[in-house]
This record gives C-alpha cells, sequence and structure tokens, in this order.
C-alpha cells in the first residue's frame, strides 16, 4: 500500500470541492493555477450550480463522482465543510486538504468546529491538511501539480518547503522570477489539526524526490516529537527552519493567528542548534542555505579563499566571515606562486586575491581552479563586480563550470541587463548571491549540517530505586526525597545533616560550618536569614540558631529543624540546573550561578538527551566555562566532576517525567577545586 | 567666492583629461554617460590624439583647453598624471578628481608618487578628489551630471553619498532600477589623498540641497574631527555610515586595499551610536533609512502599531520590532472601538490588527487613518500581502496618499506584475518595502538620530597644577605622580601609604590591611605575589613582607618598598579606565572589574567627550551597572560617586593628551557602598 502522504504529492486525481466559475475566487483561481502549470492527472471538479468550469465538466455532488479520488481539495463554505469532510470519508478518500478558514484562528465557536472536524478524520484511515490553508504543489514533470492560488510556474527542484502561514506561502511563490528558488514540494498545513511538520519531517527523508527539507513555523505541534527524530538517526537531509513568533510579543502575534502556543524562543535556539537543525532569520536566508545544500558539495572546514576584482564588496565579504565563526585562509605558498603568474602585480595574491577591475574571465577561472587545489581552502567565495571593460556572463559561467569538490559560491554585482541575459543564456544557472554578506551565512549553516550527528545520546533508563513522585505535583520535593534523588544520580552534595535544636545542642561538630534553617515554607533561605555562613565556634553556633528561632517565630514561620554543612571558601559559584519545556520537554542548564544569575545572564541550555559534545560545548559556550577551565594560568577546575553533574542531572530529568525543575545554584567551586552542590531543589 | 565644493558639485564647465575615443575605455565611458545624462554646463575634453569624441571637439592639451575651468577629470595614465596636475593648478583649476588609480594602493612607490602630487595640491588653493575613484554625480536639474563610468540615469533625490569604494558605488548605481535609490549628488572619494569624509560631512551639512548624509567607508582619517562636528553641534542632518572592515580580517582586507588603517571597530560603534551617527551593517538598510529620512516624518517614540491582511507577514515584523528596542503599542479602547466598525469579527483589531485576506483599499485606508490618530501609536507598519481578490496598487496608493505627521512604512508582498505598475502609475511613488523585517531597522535609526543632541560635553580644560608629562613617553607613571593626579581629579582613592620595610616594622596600623609590593617592573602585582589581603596583626604582616622580599629575590625583581592599604570587604569589583584611540582620541570604559574582566567581557566605551546621558547610558547597558544599582530589593552603591569617577577620569584624559592609558581595576564597591579604586595605573 502506498504510503498515505503519497496521496497527498503524487495524487492521480484531485477533486476540487468548491470548484467556482467566478474569477478571482479561490475556487476558480486555485482551479485556473491547476490547470495552467499542466496537471499531469484527473482534475474533477464539485460544484452544485455550475455545469462546466474552464473546459472541466462539474459534479454536483462529490457522490456524483464515479472515479476514484486521491486527493481532495475542499473549499467549500465553513457551514458546509462538515458535511463535505463526511461524504469523502464514505467515499474512503485518503488525503484531504481543507481550505476553508473561520476555524480554531477564529475563537472558540470555530475551535470546537475544527475537533469535530478532526474526530471525524481520526475515527477513518484518511489524512487531513489545515484548516486554513492555501494549497499544495508538486513540480515533477510526472505529476505538475499547482494546486494554490498563486498561478505561478515554479520550476522543478528538490526542496520541500513547509509553511505553516499561506500568506507568506504566497509571498515565495510571487518571488519566484526574481528569487530564483526551484521548489520540489510545497504544502500550506494552516491550523494544522491533524497533519502537522512532525509528519511531514518523515515523510519528506524518506521521499528520493526530495533533497532539502524546509519550514515556515509558528509553533511546533510537538516538539520532542520534532526532536526525537533527530535523537534518534532517522533523518539525516538538512533541515531548515524559520520560525516566527521569536521575541514574546511575536509569539502573542502568533497565539492570535493560527490559536498556536509558541515555545520560549530560546529553547528552540538551544534546541535546533544540538540537533543539527538550521535555524535561519529570513526567508532569504533560509532559501539561500536551501540552494546552497541543492547545488553545492557540503564544506569540509570553515577556511574561506576570497576571489575579487573590487576591494570594497570584498571587505564586506570578510566582514561577514567572522561574524558567521569562519575564517579567512592562510593560502599555501605554492598557490601563492601560482597566483603570482597570474594576477596583476597591483593586486593581491594573499586572501582576498585581488585581480583588479581588469580581472578577465580567463584569469577569474584559473584563479578559481588554483584555489580549489589549496589544500588550506574549504570554501571559495568568488566576488565579480562588471566594469565596463570585462563582461559578466563569461566570468560566471567560466567558474560555473569548474567541477570540485569544494564550493564556490559566486556573488555578482553586475550591470542591470544581467540578470535576464543570465535567466537566457546560462547553461548551468547554478545560484547566485548579490549581495557580498549572503554566502557566509549559508557556508556556516551547511557546516553546521555537517555535524557528526552519530554521537551515543542519553536516553531514559529504568530507575533502580523505588521513589514515589506522583504526590508532588507542583510542589517542591521535601529534603529527605531530595537526599535519596541527589545520591542515586551521585551529585556531588556537600555532606550535610539536619538537627532538631536539640541534637544540635550534643553534637560535636568540625568547624567552621554553614548553619541553615529548614521548614517546609522555607525555600529561598537567604532571602529569609535563614543561612548564616562561617560559624567558628559552638558558642557561635547556639548563639546564631537562637537568633534565628527568634527572626522566624516573628515572622511567622514554622523552623522546623537545623541543617548543618561545612563551610566551604568559594572559588567560583556555578549554576546546573533543569526544567521540562512544554513543547521540547527536559532541558538542562549550565552557567555562571550565585544570586545574580538571571542579571549576569551567563547560562546555557540544551535538550537533557545530552551528547559528550553537546556537554562540551555548553561549559565551552559560556564565559563562567571558559574561566574555570583555567585562565591567566590558574588551575582549572575539576572539569569532570562538572561534566558528570550536568549529565547526571539530565538523566534524572529523562527517567523522571514527574519533576518539572531541579536547581543546583550554587554549585560551588571551591579553593581547593572541589565541587559541591549546596542548596539542591526539585519541584514537580 | 563660492565654496571650493561647489566647484566640483555644481561646475560651469567639466574638463575631462584624458577622454578618450576608444568604446569601453574608462576614458570613453565617463565621457558618454556625461553626454547620456544631459550635463547642462560645457563638457571639454582633451586628448593629444583625437579630433572629436562623441561628437565634442578635443582639445590636444591642458594648455589649448581656452575656457575657464571648474572641474577637471583627470584620467591619463599614471606615468603622466604629476604633469597634468600641474598644467591644471598653473591655469589656476580649483577642483580636480584623480580618476587614475595605481597609486598608494599598490605599494611604496605609488604612495611616494601620491605624496608628491598631494604637495602640488596643498601648496595650491584646490582641491582634489582620488586617486582611484570613480567621479561624481549631482542629479539637480540645473546640474545634470553623471561623470562615473555608470551610465545610468539616477532619479532626482536630496540624499549625498559618499563611497570610499569605487566598486560599491558602481554598485549602487547599477542596482538603481531594482532599488528606487534616489540620490542627489554622489561622490567616489577613492584613496583620500586630500579630500575626505571630514570635507564632506562639513559641505553637505551646508549644502541645501542635501536633507541626508550617507557614506561607505573603510577607514576614518581622522576620527576625533569627524566626530568633533557632532560634539561642536555644527551637524543636524541625519548622517548614516556602513564601515566596511568591521571585523578584524576584513580590517586588513581593507589596509591593503587602499593603504588605511581602520579603527577598532567597537570603538567606531561606540562612538557613533554616542553621537546618534546611525551605522548599518548592509547597504540595504543604509539606503532604506535615507529613504526614511527623505520621504517620511521622524517617529516621536517607539510605539508601533502593525496593520495587515497576512497573520505570518505580520509575526515576522512583531518579531523584529523587539529585536530592534521597538514595542507593540497598546491601542486606545476608542481606537478599538472605531476599528471594530470596519475590521471583519474574525480579524483582530488588538495590535497587529488583522483585516484577513479579504481587507480591502478603503478599509486599508481607514483602519491607517485611525491608528494615526491613536496617541498611543508612534509609527504605523501597515503589511500588506496581495491576494487575488483585492489589487495591490489601490491599496498602497490609498496609504500613501494619507497625510500625517507620523509615519506609515508600507510593506507589500504582491504579485510579480506590480513593481513595473507601480512604478509606470503611482503618483506618490513613495518607497516601499519588500521584506516585513526591513521597516524597524530604519524606525530604530530614525529614532537615534532624533536623541537630543544639545547636551552640555566635557571639553579640554586648563589644568590648575604643574604636571610634567613630557619624560613618561610609553612607561607607566611612578606612584607619586599618579598619586597627585588622583587626587587634583577627585578619584576615590584608598588611603594608602608607602613604607621602606624599616619603616613599615615602626608603624602602628589599623588592622586588617593589605600589603603590596612596588617595584619599578612590578605591574600586574596579583600576578607576581605582590599582594596579600586581609592581614590582622603585626606580626602575620612581618611574616608576609617577609616571604615577599624572599619570593622577589628570588625572581630578581627589584621590590622597592611596601605599599599598606586598609582591607577592605568587597561588595562588587568594578572597572572604570581610558585609552586613547589612534584614530577618535580620548576613550572612556566602565563596566564590571576584577581579575576575570577580559573574560566576562561586561564593559561599555564612550568617547571621553561625555555628557551626563552618555554616563547614565554606560551605567545602564551594563549587566554590573544594573545590579549596583539595586536589585532583588538590595541598597543600591553610591551611583552618584561611581559617575563622578568616570566623569572624572574622562576630564583627565581630555586635559592631558600624553596619557594613552588609565586603569581603575578594581574600582571596589565594599560591603558600606563605599566607593574606592584600589589600583591606579596610568601609562603614557
Amino acid at each position: 500500500m502506498k504510503p498515505v502522504f503519497d496521496y497527498f504529492f503524487y495524487p492521480q486525481s484531485i477533486c476540487i470541492v468548491g470548484a467556482s466559475s467566478k474569477p478571482k475566487s479561490l475556487g476558480y483561481e486555485l482551479t485556473k493555477s491547476v490547470q495552467l502549470y499542466g496537471y499531469t492527472g484527473k482534475l474533477l471538479l464539485v460544484n452544485p450550480k455550475a455545469e462546466e468550469i474552464l473546459g472541466y465538466k462539474c459534479y454536483q455532488t462529490i457522490n456524483d463522482v464515479d472515479i476514484s479520488i486521491d486527493l481532495a481539495i475542499v473549499m467549500v463554505p465553513k457551514q458546509f465543510v462538515e458535511d463535505s469532510i463526511k461524504v469523502l470519508l464514505n467515499k474512503n478518500v485518503k488525503a484531504i486538504i481543507l481550505i476553508t478558514a473561520g476555524f480554531k484562528e477564529t475563537g472558540e465557536a470555530g475551535a470546537e468546529a475544527e475537533r469535530r472536524i478532526l474526530s471525524l478524520i481520526k475515527n477513518s484511515d484518511a489524512r487531513m491538511v489545515g484548516p486554513n490553508c492555501m494549497g499544495i504543489i508538486n513540480t515533477l514533470p510526472s505529476v505538475k501539480m499547482n494546486a494554490t492560488f498563486v498561478a505561478e510556474q515554479p520550476r522543478e527542484g528538490r526542496m520541500a518547503f513547509c509553511s505553516q502561514s499561506g500568506a507568506i506561502g504566497a509571498a515565495v511563490l510571487n518571488s519566484l522570477r526574481e528569487t530564483d528558488i526551484r521548489f520540489g514540494q510545497f504544502i500550506s498545513v494552516g491550523n494544522k489539526a491533524d497533519v502537522n511538520e512532525n509528519d511531514l519531517l518523515e515523510y519528506w527523508q524518506n521521499n528520493n524526490d526530495v533533497g532539502v527539507i524546509t519550514f515556515y513555523l509558528e509553533s511546533f505541534v510537538d516538539g520532542e516529537k520534532f526532536i526525537k527524530y533527530f535523537i534518534e538517526g532517522k533523518i539525516n537531509k538538512p533541515v531548515i527552519v524559520l520560525k516566527g513568533g521569536r521575541t514574546s510579543s511575536g509569539m502573542k502575534a502568533a497565539s492570535s493567528h493560527t490559536g498556536a502556543l509558541g515555545s520560549s524562543d530560546k529553547v528552540v535556539d538551544a534546541v535546533l542548534h544540538q540537533f543539527g537543525i538550521i535555524r535561519t532569520d529570513d526567508l532569504n536566508d533560509m532559501f539561500n542555505t536551501a540552494k546552497g545544500f541543492e547545488e553545492f558539495p557540503i564544506p569540509q572546514g570553515n577556511r574561506i579563499a576570497v576571489v575579487t576584482n573590487a576591494g570594497g564588496p570584498a571587505i564586506l565579504t570578510v566582514d561577514s566571515l567572522e561574524k558567521n565563526n569562519l575564517t579567512l585562509a592562510e593560502l599555501n605558498e605554492e598557490t601563492k606562486k601560482k597566483l603570482r603568474e597570474i594576477v596583476h602585480p597591483e593586486g593581491s595574491v594573499n586572501n582576498p586575491v585581488d585581480l583588479l577591475p581588469g580581472g578577465t574571465a580567463e584569469q577569474f577561472k584559473t584563479v578559481n581552479e588554483i584555489l580549489v587545489q589549496d589544500k588550506n581552502v574549504d570554501v571559495i567565495i568568488s566576488v565579480f563586480v562588471e566594469p565596463i571593460m570585462v563582461k559578466a556572463l563569461p566570468v560566471i559561467e567560466g567558474i560555473n563550470e569548474i567541477i570540485a569538490d569544494k564550493p564556490i559560491f559566486q556573488v555578482v554585482m553586475p550591470l542591470p541587463e544581467f540578470w535576464d541575459e543570465y535567466r537566457r543564456e546560462s547553461k548551468t544557472r547554478k545560484p547566485l548571491f548579490r549581495f557580498a554578506e549572503d554566502p557566509a551565512v549559508v557556508i556556516k549553516n551547511m557546516i553546521l549540517h555537517s555535524k557528526k550527528k552519530d554521537e551515543k545520546r542519553l536516553s531514559r533508563q529504568s530507575v533502580q530505586i523505588k521513589i514515589n513522585l506522583n504526590d508532588y505535583a507542583n510542589k517542591f520535593l521535601p529534603p529527605e526525597i531530595v537526599g535519596e534523588l541527589v545520591d542515586y544520580y551521585l551529585l556531588p552534595r556537600v555532606r550535610e545533616k539536619i538537627f532538631s535544636y536539640e541534637e544540635m545542642l550534643e553534637e560535636n561538630f568540625v568547624f567552621p560550618i554553614v548553619l541553615k534553617a529548614v521548614g517546609e515554607k522555607i525555600v529561598h533561605k537567604s532571602d529569609l536569614k535563614g543561612v548564616v555562613l562561617n560559624i567558628k565556634t559552638k558558642d557561635e553556633l547556639i548563639y546564631q540558631a537562637d537568633e534565628m528561632r527568634k527572626t522566624f517565630s516573628q515572622k511567622n514561620i514554622e523552623l522546623k529543624s537545623f541543617l548543618i554543612q561545612p563551610f566551604l571558601t568559594t572559588r567560583f559559584e556555578l549554576l546546573v540546573g533543569a526544567f521540562r519545556d512544554s513543547s521540547f520537554g527536559p532541558m538542562i542548564m549550565f552557567g555562571l550561578g550565585g544570586k545574580y544569575v538571571e542579571y549576569l545572564d551567563d547560562t546555557v541550555m540544551r535538550s537533557a538527551y545530552l551528547c559528550e559534545k553537546d556537554i562540551d560545548e555548553m561549559i565551552n559556550s559560556t564565559k563562567i566555562g571558559k574561566i574555570i577551565q583555567g585562565v591567566r594560568g590558574e588551575v582549572p577546575a575539576d572539569i569532570k566532576s562538572i561534566k558528570d553533574s550536568i549529565r547526571n542531572l539530565a538523566q534524572m530529568m529523562l527517567n523522571h517525567p514527574e519533576i518539572k525543575e531541579v536547581d543546583l545554584n550554587p554549585l560551588l567551586v571551591t579553593n581547593e577545586n572541589k565541587i559541591f552542590a549546596v542548596d539542591v531543589r526539585i519541584k514537580c
């Protein structure tokens, strides 16, 4: 049996329910698009009033259709949607696109109608795209389907694009003549009532006509499921996401628009990066990156050679390299020697290589060929500003023709007539960049994708002790259970013990010690004056304990007992923490701790499905992480123990889905470079 | 007498020395550009071989020219340049543009030739633009001069553009048909041997045909002079700078390209921002911002209303607001009431206002008019994605016609035919934006320019004490002189005293104290183990002093004497420092201090020509600056004293040009919120 999504993208028949004979109506324009683009299958139209539309015979009702329907596109007024869907399901249609709007995005009544439709779908073996969407495209010559309102003629390609916003999808389609974007498949998913990004991710990974997967999303329906495809190594195609609703007010706009609830943007950023999923800031970067994957080899490193005939644009290119963590390659001496024979003596054979405005097509080609041979070069960016005496087309074509295992990205700033000429006359029609800054982002993104992905990652394990966390929903765990968890997960806790006031009087301590108040309502101990550090004698201890009892009784907070810890001299205060994101699940944090943690803002987060490289990256990407590894000739802290804490806490989050938040703040590094979690708080 | 730059931009005659009859040569193409664009003055050509070029009579030599020359454009081969310039100066020509390349940018021989030419110019009352440049434009109908190689027909405008790179200039001119950029004046300044950005800044400020000043620069010839125009209130037009060579390797590329030496990019960023000079990252933002100033009122605040007919693009717009420090306006209840009468019930009357795809031209116009009336709204961004049933042109034109004291920026994502139609049929032809993210940057930039500029600023003052710093070039000042400076500038120093070993034995101290080693080569005291904190008794003091003597004698470093300070308990370690930038002059820094200062990277810098707002901004723009103002309910530090330290140190830098660096690190905030400079180092 063929996969259900093949009915969407490779239908042998399409039935447009709600086709219209009225020009400028959606039902007419979509039908016209299908016709104009030359759909190879059977087009079936349903309209109760028209006999014929655009030369196609119309059926009065769906039931009148006497040919098997692969894909139904429903665009009837919303009051007729439910009935139409029922009839389609009765006819055993597997693929339905519901274009009609007016559902969840409009409020509670619409949401209720959407739920009713969804339950019809869930009780069938059909899948539904939408509602509130704008159609589907497959450019493959054997299909030739443009079932959208946009009557453009997209060129064939191997990129797949899913847009949560119909308008963004339409804007992209309307820009094709200028942007030269090429599609394989496009789908607008609207409210994502049934089919969502997770379905498409899985489908496109397994579809041989697709090479690069791109998404415009305003929400992740189930972020943890999305990343699990990557965690489990099921995805190896490049995936590029433009996530709208980056800022908190953007997210508000997103929510009111499709009723979607976005995850915190920092989580999205961290998680996508962790699993080599490319995130871009705008459509231009997204499609440039997609073109990069489609038409160029993947860069093997970040050392860039720049060739140019003009200094200024080359400078802008170089500026863009460092911004994207790329470096200017140090050219081989051999390379420079060869270049000297070609480059004008007043030009430059250092990187950037400058051919001066007189540089010819032949020189450009040869210089690029020489640079391809240089082992110190991973990528070439060739920047050509068209002067009067050298025509652009032969320069560009000459370089396009070079066959190499390294990418050569061309930036061209031509005379105004060039673009039409290139579209008309170029044999290769490889993507060109218009701005000196454009290739750097593409290179950075391609390198991110090529990061090794088959690292061993943490996963949920069965727990060998009995800890029942069900009773603590929305509560902090009591010290005993915290203690059990801390011991089980080998978190480096301070040797500490709880005493009643009387027991404390009896005990012999090794001073100096720390005294802390314990009680159900005593959470932020410091703020409540429930902590005294560096107590040096028994007399001082008794005095401080008495003071504490007074303070708490004045505040009417129950002081149940006292916690005694050794007093540690602090070299650094770190933070290791965890929380459960509503979409992406368990997350782990590391960074600079202490009481100013929010203000100093030197923390990093990752999904708790960690690999060892992630842990290294967490430490290296914070300022404090660099400092504790030893700067200014200092002795490094015990990095192994810190990594263990991060890893073990992540494991705790994976094993206990009941736990919502854990805070090891501070995780102390002492003057002796010992690591201690001083205060552990766990919330369910 | 008319200003010399009027000879450049408003010449009544142009003499092209080196005009050529050979198509595709620069000397031919420039002549043709002048002719095609319809220059209104006299065009005089000099060529020893041709009788006539493009219908103009040729003079054999410059001396044969029998008409007075306002502007000479020299493009002869470089070996003839010097002679040509001599002859022109003899003929008393005031304005020379030297197009020919092959000077400083090619090495020492070229630099020497350039210096010879410059000295000819300096000994005359003429000014020279170039060498190594590509021409000049004035679009004013009474001038109509396009003396560049680019035979485009730029439309008239009030923007002036100076490009240090000829290629960037050419690329911009070649893009005019697509970008709709309009110029008043354009000049390519090449190597800037004589005329540079400072001359043009001053000239354009005083030129009534210019409304907005833009620069593409790779270096500032004299950054301190550039900013002094602003400090002295001489510039009130918007100035926009795109500075190439942002990253250190970009700067290297810039140096090899025009022999320019760039300032550290952080300095450029800080200084431009401080004086309300707009810096953009790319040409697109630069010219979008210029269009903003030219065609729209200046925003009175940062509260933005967004109108749209499509959710997705509106989300991208909202995302771009927060990134640029703008906020979504809270619409008035009155406004929402009025909007409800127009907006479809399934749309939204909250910000972003969503008219849904059916929103008509009339609705768009009325909604924009209503939002203009709302006192909570400073700027409107109207985003229109062209659906099938509503044509874009009437929507866009309707909004363009609104007369308002607030800017309405329009983003349009139209059907492909729209742009030609707009250029052909629009009466207003106001700038439109193609990407949802574009207006936010423009708004941010316009707001930066409108910042109050007439604040009182620090300036150089005469010094009332005699301190001779001439003997200390490249040296650290000795403690006595540091002491004098610190006292004179009221820097909050710790009461400290220097003792010989023997004196120390005699003295009675109030403990606890700090002991520090003093010696000519002892600069980074902590690293050399020359600091002991918290000494509590005389015995401990003697023991530590003895240890220190041993350590330094082992290291063979002379320990001259001992510095004793009271031991202070530290709440925060700040940094206040200063340095002299090679281009922009005295700079002042503030931020998080202590030994990890470079790693924690929480510092901010400004030119020492400070106003009070700058000082506030310095404190507020660092993390530590926010913390010391009191977070988590804590008592604020003594902010007044900290500001005094910043201000007084800036004054010291302004008064003593000999001082190259000053470091107050740490500037301690004690547990009692007292401020103390513990270690003051000054280098000349």
